[in-house]
């Protein structure tokens, strides 16, 4: 059997910028990190090392320079699309550009002053093709907490089985979540927003019997307030927090006193969709 | 549309194991990292919390430390079937289970001592279904560099183009590889040691234009060197090591001084493979 | 010249503490990361092993949890004084003890529902010995950014120089500071708050002429509003934000366009008192 | 009390650079981070931010470079020292510099390629003042083992201790050392070489009833076997191995089976020294 090269994709990750706009002397800030990654008519330059079809990515790099100048950075999956669309449209021989961004937020402390905020990322996944176009966006980074109102239990037993039944216990996670959307066309601001809103919303709401009732209860309040998304996977671990033994110190420990653990941790991941939905046209998780 | 439950999967994360084995007075190493994902008739759990077929993550763990003891832990990718076959088989609820491996070496200091090596981690993905075995077996951080012998040049320019064309230039990548097996049956440690040599023999060989021809180089010289494998895919960041201008400084840079920078940096990806190779029987890349 | 034992200290390192305290249906969580050291007549183990006088580590690990549940966390400095009193107090072969405490916010999204928050995290550096009581507060990882109201200039300049001066640039910096208390009563979560905004406030009113008076303008702003303090210890690295040259492309960029960038990055560190203070009576920064 | 300036410095952290050297068609390597830090009259720029003394962190990345040109990049004990001495000599206000670096080693692959070595970092720390010069070598990340020959037993117990006494456990640590040496010349590769291999034999060859007493005993080799040097500080971490309770799977768990923890972890911390040697110019540790 010969061997052949199969799919290839090149790119420039993890572009830093920061672009600052001017509104007299009140500063508005937008805080990115891009990844861009083309694919197309590139076997020559791996087959001979034939570079005639290949764009440099510090050329990417510079795109996204200036485009954050001559076009402003709005929310983060309009900048994809914009920088996603150029590349498609501008060279020939590459079919397809995915760009991957991660949009850290400030706070604003002043006109020119601001604050990180580290509660979570916001992403977004932008995949364009010369015959479509696709829009996820997401959210990682998110730690949650129900510190009672969770059980587990009536789950089967085998002969490597110890835990215990738990009708009261901590759930916590951090929410790793993208949700692909039906069009190319949102107010990407409102709707992050709302689906975030009804993710925390909904973990906090759901009496818990698993984290996997917990994942589709979120995933389904994401869809069912948010018309403009087609489907939402989500990557939810299990933050173990354990239950310390204090009988030898002669005290009880009523849902008080955790070790909160590191490894290893459950890992719960499931999608949710609307039935009858376009399938998506590029790979938009893992 | 109704709002249904996609794909989905659950299971436990970075289990760490270290097993001892002993020879009289010498003793042997493993030192793993394992992570277990199983799918299947699962949705009562998401629906209505019953957890009849949630076999517990905890349980996952339990079964890991088990095995080490019952069968040993020889190879990364022996003991991944072992324990994806285990749970395929025991449970019927469950109609897949991914069981994802990673090695870490240790160098023997004396008859029970021993000091980690930090150049690389080997990885196993193994992927066991009812109806269907896939091994993987990979590699990553191992950090390859070629001071010489590698050009860049010939590439198009837009309007966004500045980078100067490079006839001798510095060409360094993390290496991130796996690589499918033919079939569940292998000799894994020789087939790790041969594809690990072929992948670097390979990037040291090659005389550069590119790193996508690099890329392509490694892929095939392991193909070509090993039968067993149906296909790589490899996914190699281009640590950019930027010549730094002395000029200023009324000095000469013959390639002699470097920033090595951080971010951003390019990223090739791509897969080799047989020509006419059985599809993949589960994702096992990304 | 005889080789001997110097000064040394053991002990439990980053228990992690998670306590659920409950008021009626309504729950309270502090969240911990706790280390331990002690330091006395240690001599025994460290020439023959004599474990005599070495209270395991596991034992400081038990302690942390049972006096979370005997005593309650309130302030991470009232448990890190509680911790560090007792192991002085109760073994007589330990004269000294020094509790450091990361402590993690978390923002209440309902009764028993909570949002870890990312801005920062709180630290507290206790140190008792059988003669001293010393403690220390801090913050890490407060990022705050000024879009302008800063300029570098007036500098020295030698053969190697070649930086621009600059008259509008981004000052950037992620706030690490500590600052040691005057006695070991206080109101530490007033004393916290207060501390943090007068940071916070001091670089975004200060128009700064390089990092290094910000930093005094921060220190002294804090001894200033906190007379339970009486010193402060800040290290500020500058995160540089590098104005892309967008001439190439025709393009102006007035302060508009930045990298972000990672490394190198200078740091500035500083420490601001109040004359005439007590000396401290541990080590309590690097 | 008046709120004044206490101590301070600045400088240029995580300058990284790589250096080729060439000998005819064979390449040499090395590739270090540099961290520099200048103190002296500086209390102008942080009073009133007059910058007249303040010679850019830009100009000491630059030099870094320039040096690496002009001189080479032999040990990093002596480019360390080369770098601090410049900034001494040649800016009048600036009184003393301290220069940290890290060395990544590289494996010789062939003439022009190499494989980068993980199994730690060597460090040298020079603090160059205006009276005294003292250097500092080092290693970080060094991970040794021991299947058995280690016990600990014979502690003290209190209320809170559960801990089991073993008389036969694994041993792991990540050597974190750094050694001052007596002088500032020395054949720095064979010292660093030496010191490395004593630290390592000497945690091989002890039977082991506290992890003090391995310590004290690798200080002692070190300074046994290394007369240039004055004393040698240690922090070993006590890398947790749990051996897993397999009784209830009636399996019996003879030192073979274990659990690698993450945190909490022992950390148990040394000097060793020379009896009556002269005391460190700098901070040197910490």
């Amino acid at each position: 059997m010969a061997i052949v090269l199969g799919p290839n994709r090149y790119g420039k990750a993890e572009t830093r910028l920061v672009r600052v706009s001017k509104d007299g002397d009140t500063h508005h800030l937008a805080d990115l990190n891009i990844s861009i990654a083309l694919s197309g008519d590139l076997a020559a330059t791996h087959l001979t090392g034939d570079n005639t079809g290949v764009l440099p990515t510090d050329t990417m790099k510079n795109t996204v320079y200036a485009f954050a100048k001559e076009h402003g950075v709005a929310e983060p999956e309009a900048f994809g699309l914009l920088l996603a669309r150029h590349f498609v449209e501008s060279q020939p021989q590459v079919h397809a550009a995915k760009v991957a961004i991660e949009a850290f937020a400030w706070e604003r402390l002043g006109p020119h002053s601001f604050q990180r905020k580290g509660d979570f990322t916001r992403t977004a996944l932008i995949d364009v093709s010369e015959t479509a176009v696709q829009v996820v966006s997401g959210i990682s980074g998110l730690v949650l907490l129900n510190s009672t109102a969770s059980e587990f239990h009536g789950f089967p037993r085998d002969k490597y089985t110890t835990l215990k039944e738990a009708t009261d216990r901590v759930l916590a996670t951090a929410v790793d979540a993208k949700w692909r959307h039906l069009s190319d066309k949102s107010d990407w601001a409102d709707s992050f927003a709302g689906a975030t809103a009804a993710l925390t919303q909904a973990f906090v709401n759901t009496y818990s019997y698993s984290l996997q009732q917990t994942l589709l209860s979120m995933g389904t309040r994401v869809l069912e307030s948010r018309p403009e998304l087609a489907e939402i996977r989500l990557a939810l671990p299990n933050k173990h927090h354990y239950l310390v033994d204090l009988v030898p110190f002669d005290l009880e420990n009523d849902n008080e006193v955790f070790i909160a653990g590191d490894r290893p941790y459950g890992l719960i991941e499931g999608t949710v969709t609307r039935e009858d939905v376009a399938p998506a046209s590029a790979e938009w998780y893992l």
